[in-house]
């Protein structure tokens, strides 16, 4: 008698834990990070990378779609199965036991199960940390797959600049693995694939393992919120900054005052470094770092940033109109909060856009003006990464609005703002939260006819399986 | 009556100067920055993208092999045409025109024909520069295209690293022109495909114009001399330099006492650090630097480099047997000088290898070991970047063994060290020159079949045209 998919799975699965078929166990790993909710057949959950390799094999033969998992914490449905009830999720969130720390070549190799907290807490005994720094707690795995980029890329990159090496399980009937690169800081012998697996969700292969370039865990560090006369006079505040502080500078990010307020609003226990004064329209959030305490012969980190606001305090031009030195215990939880704050605060849009750095500047101008005038129902809620372009741009829909159907009040504000990113300011409608099913309209509009068939073929060579997010699938465009 | 090939290049070149076909105009762009020699149809050097697409849309419709060719720096037999006689040499030192600053965004749109050195003398006057520090002046497509690395790797990275986009014309029937990713820091909306062209030699696409990130110019700079006390003590001076200087490092390279003795030897006007005292067995140079001039309440860079020495030399574990504080004026020059220096001391066998940062270390104590046993006659004049894992692993054959056959000898020794490094060593036969004719015979045995074949149906997917460098061509693993 032919066996079940189901027979063929267990035949290949190392333990009981392995596949996960009961309704209230699959329940976690099936809903997503903010609302959605899909329906998997079974939630697999290997622990090696043989494992991974059989599983996707009986998959592929079978014919029935993959969606990785890592640490379900992204934003654009890339990790979470759709509402068929035919997917099946194969989570990595046991790929936890390689851990080697290579002190010499400043690097280590981790599975894809492993959360970012709990790297960076081992790593810490060491003074390294692995240097993307963000509100999630996301897995290592998904990190690669969404190339994620955070507070800290104007120093330290993001995920792409800071991967040495990955392993890689094909969507193949095989369930290749593939080892590449290893932990070689320089390689060019040839493509260097592992490009092609971050931050395409896992579409092309299943990201297993990987080799992390480490950095020097700050050990000094000096926040300040600078607010600058106007928008015109940001780009002077952070080009003095970059050529004041160097290196030094690890984070330059924005907060909008309706940003702030929320989170004041919407999130106990945190600090308000304005209290008692009115909350400024826009404010710069600027740290510096270094990974070593002062000797006595030098200057704190304290003392540098007083210098750098005293100069650009008396700078001619006048691009302050206030600046104040601040804790940075203080000020990176109010910044890390606004997601949540924002949430709160009503119906959310959420955009994840990116520009180049002035352009970013015209966008907020532009959108400040148009926005009131063609959605009066919608408020702006920005903050974000000056330093790298990057800007979380969210709307808030009141109340009123539901009176409509807020579908269509919602698609005609993601249409147009995303239309007004790409087209009129050459930016980017996925800055740091990669792709997934909740951008595939955007995908589908935006990429070339060429580009979008050249990625079904190497899709098709490396994973012809129903691997990730449909968006490389053959035709997908076609949708 | 049918057109000839040259009518048709005719037809669509926008100038005289557009087509070569005098073998005394020829003769520089067949000729390699080393030894090797080809010869080219004829050399066509277009000056706009559009003149590039509609010259690779008729190479590619007569089936004439193009190769790409930029400052012809190279050292692997990348950017020449073989001597069949029945190749085309595309050049693209007319593709100079394009050159738009972005201040705010630190990011500069710059055509693949303007060399390195013009490139840094016109943004120094704005006080930036691209990153990549180089004994070679090469132009900018052939940085891309072999993904260079340099002097400054450790801080800044490679031309990978730094890239934010591309302009590349493929090989296909139309010269189809793609603009990737534009001048974006953050831009996560599906494959990354500049990488596939970053470090691939032409072979994908020929690369016309890039947009590169920049960084602060240097005001400020200092280099010392150490002496470790064994290869052992190495590693321990490194993970010191990077805890203790953090960013400020810039460089951390070696030099072997025979590299510099060859390079006092043969090339004049050097200023030898150690005279009057015996050269050391192994120097590590290291330099420190900043984008501002020092405040009169900071250290200079002087300071902190000799606060650093004196940390170091007083570690109870005694790393260092000596350690000299030295002009960048002096270093700089002999560092760079090391390459032609070693040339001109015989017969030379160059090799640009790269291992993990510690195991670089066990190479050169390995080969130190066995390639006196192995191959008598040879000795070795290594020096490199510990910084990143790379190394110029030079061998000299001495001239007594020329009476065997020299090429015997030469490919014995090639074979030995390559596959040392790969096989024993897990690094990399090519850290940063990239791949050419020279190294295909390395490429085909180190590359799996299946990465090998999932190359060349991308390459034809991209552009079937038979460009660039023979690797990706299809079946070239049967050769």
């Amino acid at each position: 008698m032919d066996k079940s998919f189901i027979d063929c799975l267990k035949d290949v699965s190392r333990s009981p834990q392995s596949i996960l078929s009961e309704q209230k166990d699959k329940l976690p790993y099936e809903t997503g990070a903010r609302w959605e909710r899909g329906q998997a057949i079974f939630v697999l959950r290997p622990a090696t990378n043989e494992e991974i390799s059989d599983m996707v094999a009986v998959c592929v033969e079978w014919g029935v779609d993959i969606i990785p998992q890592s640490g379900n914490t992204g934003l654009v449905w890339g990790s979470t199965p759709d509402t068929t009830g035919n997917q099946i999720l194969l989570s990595l969130d046991r790929m936890r036991t390689v851990f080697e720390l290579d002190l010499v070549n400043r690097s280590v190799r981790v599975g894809a199960g492993v959360r970012l907290s709990e790297l960076n807490a081992k790593l810490s005994e060491h003074g390294l940390f692995f240097p993307i720094d963000l509100g999630a707690d996301p897995m290592i795995g998904g990190m690669i797959s969404t190339n994620t980029g955070g507070s800290k890329f104007l120093r330290y990159g993001d995920v792409r600049a800071n991967t040495l090496g990955l392993k890689v399980v094909l969507g193949d009937h095989d369930g290749t693995l593939l080892d590449l690169n290893s932990a070689l800081r320089k390689n060019n012998v040839g493509v260097d694939w592992k490009q092609v697996f971050i931050g395409t969700s896992g579409a092309f292969g299943i990201v297993s393992e990987a080799v992390l370039s480490l950095e020097l865990l700050p050990q000094q560090t000096a926040v300040a919120l600078l607010m600058p006369t106007s928008l015109a006079s940001v780009p002077m505040v952070l080009i003095e900054a970059e050529r004041r502080l160097g290196p030094q500078l690890s984070a330059f990010e924005y907060m909008s005052c309706n940003a702030m307020e929320a989170t004041f609003a919407n999130v106990a226990s945190l600090k308000n470094p304005f209290s008692g004064t009115e909350l400024p329209e826009f404010v710069i959030l600027i740290e510096i770092s270094r990974p070593w305490m002062s000797r006595q012969s030098e200057q704190t980190l304290d003392q540098v940033m007083e210098d750098f606001l005293v100069e650009l305090w008396e700078h001619p031009d006048r691009p302050l109109s206030n600046a104040v030195p601040a804790a940075p215990e203080d000020v990176w939880p109010l910044r890390h909060s606004i997601a949540e704050g924002v949430r709160k605060a009503g119906y959310l849009i959420a955009f994840d856009l990116a520009f180049e750095r002035g352009r970013l500047l015209d966008f907020i101008a532009y959108t400040k003006v148009e926005i009131p005038k063609r959605f009066p129902s919608a408020r702006v809620f920005d903050f974000g990464h000056l330093g790298d372009g990057g800007v979380h741009f969210n709307l808030i829909i009141s109340p009123d609005e539901f009176l409509d159907d807020v579908d269509i009040v919602e698609g005609a504000i993601r249409d147009w703002v995303i239309e007004t990113c790409v087209r009129k300011f050459d930016g980017s409608f996925s800055g740091e939260h990669g792709i997934g099913r909740k951008n595939q309209k955007y995908f589908n509009k935006y990429s070339s006819k060429l580009i979008t068939q050249i990625g079904a073929g190497l899709k098709q060579a490396l994973s012809p399986g129903n691997l990730g997010v449909p968006q490389f699938h053959k035709g997908c465009d076609e949708n």
